[in-house]
Formats: C-alpha cells, sequence, structure tokens
C-alpha cells in the first residue's frame, strides 16, 4: 500500500512516520509513504499557492492550480488514478470503520487542507472523499493526515506481529477494554485485584467482561447502546444498571 | 501555558510542534512545550518501562513506577500539581469544547499510552481525564497528543493573529463553512460562481450562507440537528429539505 501526502509542510512528517511500528513497516517495503511540497507544483514564479476569497472574506484559500498539477504528476507517477482524499473539518469524521474502508485502495493521496480552505473546483473535480479527523479546529491537515495513515497502515496484513494485532480489536466489539495491571503486585500501598493473582481463567475472563461493560456504560454510554451483546453480556448490563 | 508530555518517542514531536502557528507561539513564549521521555523515569537497571498484564493475555502494560515518579518530578518543577490527561481509546472523545475546557489550567501533562495499555493504578490515581481522539485504533498517544496541543494551543489569546482567530469558529455555529474559490475565475473550464465576482456585499452573504445550510444538510446531517438557527436559515433549510 502506498500514501502520498501533499503537504506545506512535509517536515513535520519525517519523524513521526518513522518511528514506532510504521517505522518498521516501512523499512519492511510493506508501506510505502511519499512526502510532496505542494510549493514544488506551483507554476507561480513565487512558488504562491494561495489566494484571496472570491466574495471577501478573511484568510487564505489553497488554489486549483498547484493541486491539479500534483495529482497528474502523482496518477503518472502511480500509473493509475490513486484514491484522493483531503483532510478537510468539512469531512465525514474518521473512524475505525473508515480506515478498514481505505484498505480496498492500493494507493491513497492524502491531500493536507491549511489556511481558510481549499478552492471548491478541487472538492468537486478531484477529491475522492473529504475526512476529518474529529469536531475540533487543527492548525493543519498534517496531524489529521498522520493519524489516517498510522490506523490504516497498521491494518495493512504483515504491519502488526501476531500478538499485536487485536490492539486493532478495541472497537470492533464495540466495547471498551477490561483494566489492565502489571507488576508489582503492589505499589506505594496500591494493589492489584486480588481475582487476578489467582490464575483462575475461567473467573478471569468473567471478571474482565463484567469490567468492559461497566466501563463502557460508564465512559461511554454511546458506545454500549450500539454495541451488539450477548445474553451473559446483557444480564451484567442489567446488574450494573440496577446498582445505579 | 504549559504543557509537558510524557512519552515513549520524545523524537515524533520535534519537528510537528516546531512548525506552523504552534512553532510561532512556542518560539513568542506563549506556549511551552516540554518533552520528557518515559525509560528516564524509570528505577529498572534496563530502564524497562512495561511488563506482562497480571491475569494473562497478550500486549505489554505500561507500569505504574515511572509514571508515578516522572508525575512527582514535573509537579515538583512545575511548582504545583498539574492536570493530567491521558491519551487512551477508553477516554472520551476530544471536541472543540473539550479544547476550550482545558484553557482554564495553566500546566497540562498529557502522558501517550502505548503498548496494550497503562496499569488501572496510574488511571485511578494519577489521572485527571482520559481522552481518545476519536472512535479508531492508533499505534500509540503520541500523534493524538499533538492533535490535542495543536487545537487547545491555538486557542491561547495571543497564539493567532487577529485575520487567523475566526478560523476556530467552524463548529461553533454549528455549522459547516461555505464553498470558497480564489484566483483565477476559470481553471481548466471550470468557473467561480458569477456572484462571488458581482461585488454585492448582501446577496454574497445570503449565498454563502444557503451554502453553508446546503452543505451541513448533505455532509453532517447531525450537526444541523444540533445547530441553532435563526428564522431566515430555518427558511433556507425548509426549502432545502423540500428539494430532496
Amino acid at each position: 500500500m502506498r500514501f502520498d501526502i501533499l503537504t506545506l509542510f512535509p517536515g513535520m512528517f519525517e519523524k513521526v512516520l518513522g518511528e514506532s511500528i510504521i517505522g518498521r513497516a516501512v523499512a519492511k517495503n510493506i508501506i510505502k509513504i511519499r512526502l510532496h511540497n505542494l510549493r514544488d507544483f506551483s507554476t507561480d514564479k513565487h512558488k504562491r499557492v494561495d489566494d484571496y476569497p472570491y466574495g471577501g472574506g478573511l484568510g487564505m484559500v489553497l488554489q486549483c492550480q498547484p493541486i491539479f498539477t500534483a495529482l497528474d504528476y502523482l496518477t503518472e507517477d502511480i500509473g493509475e488514478k490513486p484514491y484522493v482524499i483531503l483532510m478537510s473539518p468539512q469531512g465525514r469524521v474518521f473512524n475505525q470503520n473508515k480506515a478498514r474502508s481505505f484498505l480496498k485502495h492500493k494507493n491513497i493521496v492524502i491531500i493536507c487542507g491549511h489556511y481558510e480552505g481549499v478552492d471548491e473546483r478541487v472538492i468537486v473535480n478531484i477529491i475522492d472523499e473529504e475526512i476529518s479527523l474529529g469536531d475540533f479546529v487543527l492548525t493543519g491537515g498534517e496531524i489529521a493526515a498522520m493519524a489516517i495513515v498510522d490506523s490504516t497502515a497498521r491494518l495493512v496484513p504483515g504491519v502488526l506481529k501476531e500478538e499485536e494485532s487485536h490492539w486493532n480489536e478495541t472497537f470492533s466489539e464495540g466495547l471498551l477494554e477490561y483494566p489492565q495491571y502489571t507488576r508489582p503486585a503492589e505499589y506505594l500501598g496500591l494493589k492489584v485485584p486480588e481475582i487476578l493473582l489467582t490464575g483462575h481463567h475461567a473467573n478471569i475472563e468473567k471478571w474482565r467482561k463484567a469490567e468492559s461493560i461497566k466501563r463502557t456504560f460508564k465512559k461511554r454510554p454511546d458506545l454500549i447502546k450500539k454495541a451488539v451483546l450477548s445474553k451473559d453480556e446483557l444480564i451484567i448490563l442489567e446488574e450494573i444498571e440496577n446498582e445505579k
């Protein structure tokens, strides 16, 4: 899978995508990440990429030409039309299902929006999908693009080791994970729940399931409404609701 | 405002927080960002910070000691107890209101979760708030922490120039922004809407308002349900709904 990132700040990505699991996947050549400076595609003699909005208003708008030219270049370099994503607060909110849906594309171009916005002719004619990281305002699309690449790339087969791959399941069951504890069994007087030290796996499993439901009920009631629960799980949920 | 970031990958942040608007705010000393490697606080001779989960299961869990020790150090260095956030898929989903709520804290510590999770005794005893960037799985909390710092820091008075500050308003009115266009008026046969070239400000305003409502209706119907609309805006919305 290849990601081409079109940005005014390619330097921001260098360290981020080189570290950790994604860096390992790039080193193993399972994932390719190419960074492109939008300015390099400007035909303006000062390498300008933005201009004032028509109709008035504050801020600057990214122009058509550098983005259209960059896309032509990338399409030729890749050898086929890539799937083109624009990071934008106007887009659909990214989530794990969206990450999974990106896996069907071999080549993804991510355009990092900046300034006041992007000329609408780009959005209508070039962009396959506008994606927002969430309902908050970022300085630019760069950090959002990093999140998209990270969470999508880790779903590509071979990127995660087998023992890591269950990390992707946090949202697939629709419940938050149970609490975790590690050594020491007592730290500054704070103890690990005794059940975890018993070695009784069936009981531990049951405790964890109950904690998982309890936690989701408390922290993310919106998720519990959508979760598909078994009969046993529904009984646990009922008990928790009755406690309140 | 000061952010202290506790992470296993401090290098990831270097370029990101030095660029763009946040870099400018750091240079002007309006914002302080300090990076700390969690490993430096480990009393283990191999600087280990994680261990296997009690009760079995895959993955590694971040231990109490390095985090408790780091927090003691930071509290002393800052001179008072900071507000402590853990980046975690278990947390409440971050949004613009949450960013605004962080402004009341002068000192924020962000702990980047990693591996399978963090010992629950840390969460119960040290953490003021668990925050998730959204319903997707990231390799670690680092990219999520960048997003939190970026969107919070840009709300600090003096960080944005006056002409930039309205960028923060995307979600405050509850509507998506209207489409933007910039020069040239025609590119590859694609034209800017004529109304934007008329200079008739009242009409442009009206057109933009209608486009903004239309867009929100189409792309984010969940937002339009929550938006507080004026009488004029409600009439526009009704027209759009009737068209469908």
